[in-house]
């Protein structure tokens, strides 16, 4: 299974890129400190839906497109 | 802005009875508790996204399919 975090902050570090924007910039947009951000991008932060959102907002896009992708390879079951 | 605990709630719940299954069925395929898959479905949980994740894989879908129209209310900035 692919590590959902990880997956995560891979995404949100392509669609901020895709903006040109640094991380103090989505920072600032999504009411976050930037280190923050950087934790998120690096995987080390479990985020809540709510943070998501936020995030998402930030970034123009909804949770949908956020998470294009993230977790994609799912556990069979 | 809609409220996107609300929202993942109505979701997960469509999902579920899409399914056929009860809470308690969920419950089980997600390794929760079922009155914790209950709080979810009401919106009063602020679920991470290694939660999001496991409910998705228990569901049969991934966390794009989750997130579908969830938080689409976006606000603008």
């Amino acid at each position: 299974m692919g590590n959902v975090k990880k997956e995560l902050g891979a995404r949100v570090r392509e669609l901020r890129k895709g903006r040109g924007w640094t991380q103090e910039e989505l920072a600032e947009a999504a009411g976050r400190h930037w280190t923050y951000i950087g934790g998120i991008e690096r995987g080390e932060r479990n985020v809540t839906v709510q943070v998501a959102q936020d995030i998402a907002h930030a970034l123009g896009v909804n949770l949908e497109e956020l998470f294009r992708g993230v977790g994609r390879k799912t556990k069979k079951r």
